[in-house]
């Protein structure tokens, strides 16, 4: 989207706004399922205002425009998006609702796509509006329908179903499970409208958008274990054989919101007020349902790995950390003899090569989301995604930073790292060494069951703070079984999460620390709740990788810090060794001594 | 309260709801003005249960009777209740609106007093009330005026003024910025029913409570800095000159709900919903006012302390030192004295003592709060205070605790120490030293100006949690100035806190230890937060007293925590020294040793 494309795709929404009488319209950055990765049909935000990052939301005035970003996007938000066209205010600390409060001026109508703002969102939306005298107006037909000329289609990946032997139970099971809470709940029904619950609950995954292998879709459970599915056929294919579809009816998408409203009358019908659509909310309470807004037990009950689910993690992570280690070994031997051949390697060679060594690996899939190779001051951009025109080299004296991971057959990985080939400089040495300890502070911690993200996110921070640094997001997220790399709900974050920790949680641990426009630094790996005393748990590691000490003034570290090294090392070396390419070897043996046999 | 009272008490508590033609009664801890100490006129759950802990609630029903307390009440609530009358169930895990959300009976009338209940905690109890089928009837008059013969009166407690040197600003000054706050939240009026806050903002201090100098009453502030304050006249006296009472009209405390219905009428009334009375906050809708529902800015102003309040709290935590340092000194002679005498030292004369040493203080008001002077298990309840019939011997191989402050003209204290005279355990020595390095984490924390309590609190858990342990209670909260001990809003704690931290805020740090049955430990300072590198706050001690070293493995500290440690001590004593009685001063110079001057 050029910024050009930007000006007239404005003007255009602005033209609907004025046939519809509306004095704005709030774009949201999801779609109906409230996706972190949108298909390209539903990348609206993107098609006003060019940001591509993947949270945010903007409001389009007759006169104004604002788009809304978290930390995360504070300098990608400069470079994507024109500022003659949009003002940008920080998601969190300066949120929409908030300026709305203020700033709205008294008989407005700012119009919100019904589908794609969940019940609470548009409540706190709403409730704005009104104290500013205006009014929030839910739009039942997707605005951009019209406005967007050349939309993409909806998308049509084709559904897989999930073994029982991977997913380590029925989709039976599993809905007679859920049933139970609902009753226990006192609900009838649960609206179901998050494609990787639907796709835990049926034992399916798709194919909709790249890297995320869930079915756009939306189900129906009720309290005697019935489904219907909301799903369009074309993606199931001809064999229906392959699904668990008894007690299964399939429906078409578009009947969704109306069958909710026909199915809610007069009964009790479990929604996720963060989640559900305020299309499909509104039309309980008119049916004269009765919404019991909590978490989805789904949700719940996916959040907790199976046995199963947590040895195909397991299992995943070797096939994953030889392709890593095999990324890392050749990375280093090429960006040698490519300073050597004056032809420096950049930032999309490292990509393509990464995906190539796990493509590799048996029960790979595709990566688990857009890997981030960035070098330089790229790296200062959390989320960064190297395009041509930003593809840097690699230098010597700045850290490289790779955050990748893979979508296998029977798991999902997700890990950073960040090198350097030339000299650090004494903030970088003094950064990547408070990031380390952070990382080794949480990834030690032993914690009573049951605790909270927000309990444990400081341990992850404190070497920062203590010489003056932090980080703009969170520290860590649940990972899905072959599902979303963010999975819903357990979160690391300063931010309360309510959500506490329990044995098969799974996890991942990454703090960082980024100077804007100079460099950036994380380290991550993806970690399993695991019991330890009664009463209590403690992380086991599931990414298998050397983490680069390069950087790390290692006398800083404690006997403790260097012990739990020491041991991670050992264990990545012992399971890795053999299994490496031949050439990965040296790397793998020099890049896991104890820390002790190293140089300070 | 005896057993026996309560059971007729209770009796007569359900003839009333066969009168009033209810189910049940909520019968709340609290005052209208959600205290955490109350007058005895306010103890009616005392009345019915017993129960002298100060958080808590009971649901008494025609055939059953619940009682809902916190982990810190969990011993306490057995000793004191009869559980032939009462289930226990816990406040925060086991709430009460989750119990009537599962238990409550279709077709239920629960009553609950409308002015002890906040608007919030209303509207909880009504939705689970309703959700069960029932309905929740707010009771305006206090069914305890016709159930509780002998009643005592509400209390008559004289007001006096604040001088504008120690409250470092005059009340004008305090209603101007209060008044701007209000415009900004686009509220014409402030309705303020905390004793606290009313207080600080009128430069006041009450005594209808001891040890909680805060005049019960209430007050409405609007927008153009005028105060209507409903006070019994008669706690002001006859000079009224004292008193900064330009643009203050005085009214009744009985007009107050009725008033704020009258003037609610199409403004927008800015309300604190948990703590504003239900009795007050419905009349602002029915009145079509809009209520602007916020944490109120007089709350939130109190709570960063001016200059002059600081330099208050540091002079009178001198004093406080000089007083508690020479108990402790007294404490370990005549502890000694006394074991050779045969006749062992009591929880109630070291307690009697240490108001002696405090009262010779200049300044010195009266405690800041009923001490908790406990010896062996009963140190294990967090909230104990020593009756007669509980008076234990404070014995030699069990830790006594000593948890007490001060109210001074200047400031207010809150400090512990525990203590061993013999042979600790090496189960005590291990928690000890637990607490102890939990104490020094949270206390050397330097942290990014706005973190909130809930990020910070596992600081003080983690060495605890590392050995299996933990503590049910937070790990500290904010301290008025010559106000309440507990001051809203800043609290350190698992659960969430949103309110930052900044230069000016005054809490404690009081990690601890309980062995039900056994023994108990805390160690608690308190600190102001003050500025650290630019954007970062740290802690300051404000609290002057050795800490007990004798149950410490002062191996297991590294050498962070020995020259927090260390420094703490050098500086306790560098104030201290020639301050202390004479015949405290050996004490005070064994007992600030440096770290590798002692034993290990």
């Amino acid at each position: 989207m050029t910024r050009n494309d930007c000006a007239g795709n404005i003007a255009r929404l602005r033209s609907w706004l004025d046939e519809q009488g509306l004095d704005g319209l709030i774009v949201p950055r999801t779609d109906a399922h409230q996706s972190e990765v949108t298909a390209p049909h539903d990348n609206c935000l993107e098609y006003i205002s060019g940001f591509t990052g993947s949270a945010g939301m903007a409001l389009v005035l007759r006169g104004q425009a604002l788009i809304f970003v978290d930390g995360r996007y504070q300098v990608q938000v400069l470079q994507e998006v024109d500022l003659a066209l949009f003002a940008v205010h920080h998601l969190h600390d300066d949120p929409l609702d908030r300026w709305l409060r203020d700033n709205a001026r008294p008989g407005w109508r700012v119009g919100v796509p019904a589908m794609r703002v969940s019940g609470g969102s548009y409540d706190a939306l709403a409730q704005a509006c009104a104290a500013a005298g205006g009014e929030l107006i839910p739009i039942a037909d997707d605005p951009f329908d019209v406005v967007w000329s050349g939309r993409p289609e909806k998308p049509l990946g084709i559904i897989r179903a999930m073994p029982v032997s991977v997913a380590g139970g029925t989709s039976l099971d599993k809905r007679a499970r859920i049933a139970e809470q609902l009753r226990t709940a006192g609900a009838d029904l649960l609206v179901e409208t998050l494609p990787d619950n639907i796709a835990w609950l049926l034992n399916v995954r798709g194919s909709d958008v790249a890297m995320n292998p869930v079915p756009h879709s939306f189900l129906v459970l009720d309290a005697d274990n019935r489904i219907e599915w909301f799903v369009d056929r074309r993606k199931l294919g001809n064999d229906l054989a392959a699904f668990e579809l008894s007690d299964v009816a399939l429906a078409e998408p578009e009947h969704f919101p109306g069958r909710v409203a026909q199915m809610s009358a007069n009964r009790s019908v479990l929604i996720d007020p963060d989640f559900t659509p305020f299309a499909v909310c509104a039309p309980i309470e008119a049916a004269n349902g009765r919404a019991v807004m909590q978490t989805s037990p789904v949700t719940l009950a996916k959040a907790i790995k199976n046995a199963t689910e947590l040895a195909g993690f397991r299992a995943c992570h070797v096939e994953d950390g030889i392709a890593l280690t095999n990324f890392l070994a050749w990375l280093e031997r090429e960006w040698r003899a490519r300073c050597d051949r004056n032809l420096p390697l950049t930032e999309l060679e490292a990509e393509e090569r990464l995906i190539a060594f796990r493509a590799d690996r048996p029960g790979f899939l595709e990566p688990s989301f857009r890997a981030i190779s960035a070098a330089g001051a790229n790296a200062a951009m959390c989320h960064y995604n190297v395009r041509p025109d930003t593809n840097a080299a690699i230098g010597a004296d700045s850290p490289y930073l790779i955050d990748s991971g893979g979508q296998y057959a029977n798991g999902t990985t997700d890990a950073t790292r960040t090198l350097i080939f030339g000299n650090a400089s004494a903030e970088m040495r003094d950064a990547y060494t408070a990031v380390l300890k952070g990382f080794l502070s949480l990834s030690m911690a032993r914690f009573p069951t049951g605790t909270q993200g927000h309990q444990l996110d400081a341990f992850a921070r404190r070497a920062l703070w203590d010489i003056g640094l932090d980080y703009d997001h969170g520290t860590g997220h649940s990972v899905g079984h072959n599902l979303l790399i963010h999975e819903y709900p357990h979160r690391f974050a300063k931010k309360p999460n309510l959500h506490g920790l329990e044995p098969g949680n799974v996890m991942t641990i990454e703090p960082g620390y980024y100077k804007s426009g100079a460099f950036g630094i994380r380290i991550e790996n993806q970690v399993e709740v695991v019991a330890d005393r009664p009463g209590f748990c403690r992380f086991s590691s599931l990414t298998l990788a050397p983490i680069d000490l390069a950087m790390a003034r290692l006398d800083a570290l404690n006997g403790e810090e260097t012990a739990f090294l020491d041991a991670y090392h050992a264990e990545v070396r012992a399971v890795l060794m053999d299994r490496v390419l031949p050439e990965t070897r040296s790397y793998l043996l020099a890049h896991t001594r104890p820390v002790g046999e190293r140089p300070t």
